[in-house]
C-alpha cells in the first residue's frame, strides 16, 4: 500500500506530538523521517518510530529538549547542546548552525552533543548540498562492532556521509556506516535460512562466523576489517571525545538499553565552494566530474555508472509521484503506535 | 643490513641535491622518505627513490618548484600551489600552513594542488599531531580502481589518513587507501604463485579475478565494494574538484605515464583541540579513550587490543636505534642511483 509523503508525514507528527513534542518540532521530525523514506532508506524512516516514541514516553528521549549554541569566538567552530532531545532536530539545528558559519568563515565544524538517533547521515550532508555547500556528516552510535579473537563489541559502525551539490542534478551523496554489513542483513539471512560470509560478524566468543543466529547473537564486523575499525575509532574520537561526550563502551544502545539515554555526538563539517572558486565554476567542474563518470557504459551490462546520490533522487521524484510504500506489517504496527499513544488512526491506516 | 636513518637520508638528500632540488628541500625529503622507512612503511620509503629521481632529471617534478600561498581572506582556508614540486615538500609546507591557520582559528584548512605522490599520507597527519593538533590528510591519485562489470580504471584508491595527539604516548594514527589491498600484494601472490580472493582485483575486461597476473594488469577493486568506490568518489571531489585541481582519470600515474607531469591536490584539515576545550582536559580524556581500548584482553591469544599508530611508534623507536634495514636488492639499486647520478656510493653500500 502505498500513502502520500505529506498525509504520512501528518500522521507522523501527530504521533510525536502525543508524546509531548512540540508542534513545529514534531513537523520537522516527520518531515525528515519520512524522507528516509522517499529517497528508499525504508530502515532508517517511519520503521523505527516505535522505538522513537517509546523513548521520548519513557523520558528517555527529551520530549522538550531545548538546545543551545555555544560559540567558540573567532573560529567558524561552535558546539551544539541538544539538551537530549531528538536526534533528528539536534543534527538538523547542527547543520543549520554549520551553514551559518560557512557563510562567515567560508566552513563551518559543528559538534553536536547530548544527542540521540538521527536516522540517516545523508539526510543532514544533503541538508547543505541543498543549499550549495558541501556536507560532511558523522556521529558515533553505540558500540557494535568487534574485532576478531576480541569478545565484546568495542565501537560503533559510525556513519560517515558526505555530498556535494550540482546544479540541475541531484547532488553526490555517498553514506556509509563501517560495519561490513548492517544488523537487517543477518535478519534477513536468518529469515532464508541462508549462511553468511565470515566476513560480517562475530560469534559471542568473537569467532568469525557464517552462521547468522551466532553472528546476531555476537558482533558485527567493520567493513575492509581493520581499515573500517580503524576508521571508526577515528570518526569515535572526531566526535565523542574532541567534543566531550560519551565515547566508546559508555554509549547506550536504545535498542539493548532502554532505561538509559544514549548521548552521542555528531560532528557537521559544511565547506562553501564559493570561497574557493567561483561558484559558476564549480558547478561547471561539477558537471565535467559527472559526464565523465557517464562516460563510462559496461561492455558487459549496457549500464552506465552509477553515481551515488543518483538511486537517491529517483526513487524520491519516484514516490513523491506515488507514494511511500508501506508493508502490511508496518502498517499493523502504526495502527498499533496510535492506540498505544491516543492518536486517531487515519483512514488509509484502518483494517480493510 | 642496517644503516643508521641519519646516515642514510644524507646519502638520500644527496641523491636529490643531484637533480638539482635545492639543499634544504633536499635534506626534509629525505628525511621524510627515511621517516616511513624508521616507521616500518617501507612500500613508502626508499624503495620509491628511483621514480622519484627519474622524474625530476627529466622534469616531470620540478626540482626547484617554488611554492605559493594564497589566503583566502577572512577564512581559515587556502590555496597551496605546489608549483609542481616534490608532493613531501608541498604535503609538509601545506601541514604548515594549516597548523597556522589553526592557531588563529581553531581549524584550518589548505588545499596544495599541482603536487606529487607525497608518499604516505600519515606522515602529514602526524605532522600536525606532533603539534598538539588533530590531522586529517586526503589526496586524489592517479585512477587505478576499477568497478565489477566496467572495463578501465575510474578513480584513485585515494588515501584518508587521521591522527590525534595523545600525552605521553604515540598519536592515535590510521592511514587507510581505499583500495582493497595495494598493488603489492597482487605481486607477492604472483612471486608465491598462489590465487587471491575475488575482492582484490578485476581482470583487463572488469570481472573478478583470483589469478594475480589477472589482476595485475587489471585493475584494482575497492575496499568494502561499493562503500571504499564511493569514498573514493568523495576524496576526488574535496581534493581535485573543489580546488581546482586534475580529477578522475585526467590524472597521471608516476609509472605509467613517464612523460606527463602527474598533478594531484592534497587536502590538509587541521584542528586545535584547545579551542574546544581545555588542553588538560583533552589529554585526560584521550588517556581514558586509551585506558578502555587497552582494558581489552584477548581470551584467544592473550593479547591487548592494539590502537592504530602504537605499531609504527615500535618500530620507529626500535629503528631508530638499530637502523633501517635493507635488503641487498635495494642496496644495489641505491648504488645504481649513486652512479647514475654522480653522487659517491657511500661505504656501507658497496659491494663486500
Amino acid at each position: 500500500m502505498n500513502i502520500d509523503h505529506s498525509v504520512l508525514s501528518e500522521f507522523v507528527s501527530d504521533l510525536f506530538q502525543a508524546v509531548q513534542v512540540p508542534a513545529s518540532h514534531a513537523e520537522r521530525i516527520a518531515e525528515l523521517l519520512v524522507l528516509s523514506n522517499l529517497r528508499g532508506i525504508d530502515t532508517h524512516g517511519v520503521h523505527r518510530l516505535k522505538v522513537y516514541l517509546k523513548r521520548l514516553s519513557t523520558g528517555m528521549i527529551t520530549a522538550k529538549g531545548e538546545m543551545k549554541r555555544t560559540e567558540i569566538p573567532g573560529t567558524p567552530m561552535g558546539i551544539l547542546d541538544g539538551d537530549n532531545a531528538m536526534g533528528f532536530l539536534v543534527a538538523d539545528e547542527a547543520v543549520s548552525y554549520a551553514v551559518e558559519k560557512a557563510g562567515e568563515y567560508g566552513v563551518g565544524l559543528i559538534w553536536a552533543k547530548n544527542s540521540n538517533h538521527f536516522g540517516s547521515a545523508g539526510l543532514y550532508s544533503m541538508k547543505a548540498a541543498e543549499k550549495g555547500m558541501v556536507g560532511i556528516v558523522s556521529t558515533n552510535v553505540p558500540p557494535l562492532m568487534g574485532m576478531v579473537n576480541f569478545k565484546g563489541s568495542i565501537v560503533g559502525n559510525n556513519p560517515l556521509a558526505i555530498s556535494v551539490p550540482m546544479r540541475d542534478h541531484p547532488p553526490f551523496s555517498v553514506d556509509i556506516s563501517l560495519s561490513s554489513v548492517a544488523l537487517g542483513k543477518l535478519l534477513r539471512a536468518m529469515q532464508e535460512g541462508s549462511s553468511i560470509p565470515d566476513t560480517w560478524a562475530l560469534d559471542t566468543q568473537g569467532r568469525p562466523t557464517t552462521d547468522p543466529k551466532e553472528g546476531y547473537a555476537g558482533f558485527l564486523l567493520p567493513m575492509a576489517m581493520h581499515k573500517g575499525f580503524s576508521l571508526a575509532l577515528a570518526l569515535d574520537l572526531l566526535t565523542g571525545v574532541l567534543a566531550g561526550g560519551p565515547f566508546l563502551r559508555d554509549i547506550s544502545s536504545m535498542y539493548k538499553d532502554p532505561e538509559k539515554v544514549s548521548s552521542i555526538t555528531h560532528l557537521i563539517i559544511v565547506i562553501d565552494p564559493s570561497r574557493i572558486m567561483d561558484m559558476e565554476d564549480f558547478y561547471q567542474r561539477m558537471s565535467l566530474w559527472k559526464d565523465e563518470l557517464h562516460s563510462i557504459v559496461s561492455e558487459e551490462t549496457g549500464e552506465t555508472l552509477h553515481i551515488p546520490g543518483e538511486g537517491l533522487a529517483a526513487t524520491e521524484a519516484e514516490r513523491r509521484r506515488t507514494g511511500v510504500p508501506l508493508s502490511s506489517a508496518l502498517l499493523e504496527e502504526l495502527r498499533e503506535l496510535a492506540l498505544t499513544y491516543g492518536v486517531d488512526v487515519p483512514e488509509w491506516a484502518s483494517p480493510e
